[in-house]
C-alpha cells in the first residue's frame, strides 16, 4: 500500500471530515456547540493521541503533510470569507454607538489583562501579544444560537451583544494582523514601532477593504449574467485573490478573505455565493478545526508542572472577568440596568473561531510554545462550554421577550448574525 | 512579496479557476464545448506559453507546485465521482443489448487501431497502450448536449449513442486501470500477464463496485437524518475513501471515485449530493483541465519534424475512422438503416474527459513523452470540435423528432446523461 502524498492527504482529509462531522453531530444533539466536537476529533486523531497508533502496513494512516496543511489554511481563509459574507458595510454602520463602545472596551480590557498576565508570569512580548489577542473576540455564533434557543434574541441587551461581537471580531482580526507583522518582520518592539505598525496595518486594511468593496461587487454582478457556476468561480477568485493580496501587503491572508467577504456581501447574487461557500467549506473547514485540535498536546495537561496549571487557571479567570468588566460595565451604563449589564457581560464570555485562528497562526509561525497553545485552546473550550450554561441560568426566571423594545432599538438592530460553516 | 507555497498555490488556483471560467463562457457562447475553453486557459497560462512571462517581483505569478497538482488530482477524482453520481446500477443494466454491443465494439476497434498504429510507428508497448486507451471513450457530455440542441435526443439512434457512450466510459476506465497497473508495477508484458492483470483488475473493480454499492448507500442514508452538511461530509468521505481504497488495491483512484459515485447514486439524498459535488468541483475541476492544458507544449506543434506531424495526422484519422467503423457498423446492423448507423458513428467521434484523464495519468507517471501527450491532446481537441459540426450537418435536412420511437425503445432508454461540472 504505497500511496503518493496526494492520496495520503486524501485519506487524512477523508477521516478528519467524517469524524469531525460525527463528533460535531453528537455534540449538537447534547446542545454543545458542534465546533467543540470538530476540535475534539482533531485532538483524538492528532499525533499526540490516537493518530500515531492507527497504523496500516507500517505507516500511520493519518499523516499531516503539506497538502493537508494547505487544506487547513484554505479552511481558515474560507471561514473568514463566510463570516464576511454575512455582513455588508451598511450592517456594519448600523451597529450603533452602544455596540461600538461595548465591543471596543470589550477588546481593550481582555487584551491588556491577557498581555499583562503573560508578562507578569515571565513570558516574552510576542507570547503576551498572542495571549491578549486570543482573548479579544467573542464567539458570536455560539452566543447567537443560545439567545435564539432562549427566545431572547430580539431584546435590547441581546442586540447589543451581537453588535459588540461584530466589532470585536473585526478588531480581533486587525490585532492579529499587527501581531503577524511583528512575527514575520521581527521588528524591534518599541512604542513607536507598535503605533506605526498598528496604524499602517489598519490603514492598509482599510484601503484594501474599501478597494475590495468598490471592485469586487462589480466583478460579481458582471459574472452573474454568465452560465452555471460562473458567479461561484468569481467568488472563489475574489476570496483567494484578496487573501493573496493581503499576504503580499504584509497582512494576514484571512484579513483579506474577510474584506472580500464583506465586499461580495453587497452583490446581487449573495444567496448563491453563501450557499456555494458553505458547501465548499464542508471539505476545508473540518480540516482547519481538525488541525487546530491535532496540535493540542494532551500531555501538556497531564505531565505539566504547577506553573502551567497556575497560568492556565489565571488565563481562564482573566477570560471570564475581562469580558464581564469590559462589556458588562459599558452595557450597564447604556442600559441603565445593572442586571442586564451583567447578562451582556456573560453573553460575551465565549471565545471561538477568531481565538483559534490567532493561536493557530501563532503556533504555525513558532511564535508560541506548545504548552501556551494548549492553555489557549483549553481556555477557548472552557469559555465556550461555560457561556451558554451561565447565560441560560441568568435568563432562567425571566419571561421570554419583554416589551422594552423601542422603535429606536429596532432601527439600530444589526442584521448580522454570522453562521460559521460548522 | 514573499509568499509561502500555500499562498502561491492559492494565487495559481485563483487565476486558473477564473480564466478557465471566462474562456469556457466565451466558448459556450460560440456553441463550442466549454471544456475546450478550460483546456485553452491551461495552455495559455502554462509554463510553455504565457505562464512563464507573467512575473511579479522576480517570481512567476503562476507556479504549479505540489499543492496545485494535488488540487488537479482531486479535480480528476471529483469529475469521475460526478459522472458516477449520474448513473445507478439500474440505469447501467437498462442500456440494453444494442448499447452494450455498440459500446464494446466501439472500444475494441479504436483501442486496437491506436495500439497497432503506435507500434507500427516504432513506439514502445506502454505508449501504444496509452494511445489506444485514450481513443476509447466518447465524450458523452458533448454528444448529449449537441443532440439536445438539435432536438433529436429522444430518437432511437440518439439513445443508442448515449447508452454506448456509458459503456465505453466504463471500459475506458477499466483499461486505464490495467495500464496503471503495468506502469506502476513494471510487470514484464506477456500475453499471460495481460490476461492476468486485466482479469485481476476487472475482478477487483467489480468486487469494489459491489462492495461500495452495498455499504455506501447505507452510510449515506444513515447520515441523511443528521443536521446540515452531514450528508455532504459523508459523500466526501465516501468519494475520497473509495479512491484511496482503489489506489491501495493497485487500481487507479479515479476508478474508485466512479464506483463510489455509482453506489451513492442510489441513495435517497442524491439530489443534495449532486448539488454539493458540482459546487465543490467549481474549485477543483478547472485546476484539472488547466493542468491538462498546461502540460500541452505548443512547441511540439511548431518545431516538430515530419514524423510528429505524420503521427498526429494518423492519430486523428484513426480516431475518426475507428469510431465510424466500431460504432457505425453495429448500429447500422441494429437499426437496419445505413444512414442512421453513420449518424451514430459520427456522434461517437468526440473524445473528452476520459481521454484527458488517461493521457494526464500517463504523462504524470512519465509513461509517455511530452510530444505524444501533445498529439493526444490535439486529437481530443480536434474530435471534440469536429463531432458537433459533422453531427449537425448529418441531421441538417431532417425534421426534429420522428415517430419511429417504439414502446420498447422507451423502456430501454437510459436515464443516464452525465453532466460534467464544466
Amino acid at each position: 500500500m504505497a500511496l503518493d502524498p496526494v492520496l495520503r492527504a486524501i485519506v487524512t482529509i477523508c477521516i478528519l471530515v467524517f469524524s469531525a462531522k460525527v463528533l460535531g453531530e453528537v455534540f449538537s444533539w447534547r446542545k454543545i456547540p458542534s465546533v467543540l466536537g470538530e476540535l475534539l476529533a482533531g485532538v483524538l486523531l492528532g499525533p499526540f493521541a490516537l493518530g500515531s497508533l492507527i497504523v496500516v502496513n507500517g505507516t500511520s494512516l493519518i499523516q499531516i503533510n503539506d497538502i493537508v496543511r494547505a487544506f487547513g489554511e484554505i479552511g481558515g481563509i474560507l471561514i473568514l470569507f463566510v463570516a464576511g459574507l454575512e455582513m455588508t458595510f451598511r450592517d456594519f454602520r448600523k451597529v450603533g454607538v452602544a455596540g461600538f463602545v461595548i465591543g471596543t472596551v470589550g477588546v481593550i480590557v481582555p487584551f491588556i489583562m491577557g498581555y499583562w498576565l503573560s508578562l507578569a508570569l515571565g513570558f516574552g512580548t510576542i507570547t503576551a501579544l498572542v495571549v491578549g489577542a486570543a482573548l479579544v473576540a467573542t464567539s458570536i455564533s455560539i452566543t447567537a444560537v443560545v439567545l435564539q434557543e432562549l427566545n431572547q434574541s430580539r431584546k435590547v441587551e441581546s442586540r447589543m451583544m451581537i453588535s459588540a461581537a461584530v466589532v470585536d471580531d473585526v478588531l480581533g482580526l486587525a490585532i492579529l494582523g499587527v501581531i503577524v507583522s511583528f512575527i514575520s518582520t521581527s521588528t524591534p518592539i518599541t512604542a513607536l514601532n507598535v503605533v506605526v505598525i498598528i496604524s499602517t496595518s489598519l490603514a492598509l486594511w482599510l484601503a484594501m477593504t474599501v478597494f475590495a468593496a468598490i471592485v469586487l461587487p462589480k466583478i460579481i454582478n458582471l459574472t452573474s449574467k454568465g452560465s452555471e457556476a460562473t458567479v461561484e468561480a468569481a467568488a472563489t477568485a475574489s476570496c483567494f485573490g484578496a487573501s493573496a493580496l493581503a499576504a503580499a501587503l504584509g497582512l494576514s491572508p484571512i484579513v483579506g478573505a474577510f474584506a472580500a467577504g464583506m465586499a461580495v456581501a453587497s452583490s446581487k447574487t449573495i444567496e448563491k455565493i453563501r450557499d456555494y461557500t458553505k458547501k465548499i467549506s464542508v471539505i476545508f473547514s473540518p480540516v482547519f478545526f481538525g488541525l487546530a485540535g491535532a496540535q493540542f498536546d494532551v500531555r501538556s495537561f497531564i505531565s505539566s508542572d504547577w506553573f502551567f496549571y497556575a497560568f492556565f487557571a489565571a488565563l481562564v479567570i482573566v477570560a471570564i472577568i475581562s469580558k464581564l468588566i469590559g462589556c458588562g460595565i459599558p452595557a450597564a451604563f447604556f442600559l441603565k440596568d445593572r442586571s442586564k449589564g451583567i447578562k451582556v457581560g456573560v453573553g460575551m464570555i465565549s471565545r471561538g473561531e477568531v481565538g483559534l485562528i490567532v493561536a493557530g497562526v501563532a503556533i504555525s509561525a513558532d511564535a508560541i510554545t506548545r504548552s501556551t497553545y494548549a492553555a489557549i485552546l483549553g481556555m477557548i473550550m472552557i469559555t465556550t462550554v461555560l457561556a451558554p450554561i451561565l447565560l441560560r441560568r441568568a435568563y432562567d426566571k425571566e419571561p421570554p421577550e419583554d416589551a422594552l423594545t423601542t422603535k429606536e432599538d429596532e432601527a439600530n438592530a444589526p442584521d448580522y448574525i454570522p453562521t460559521y460553516p460548522l
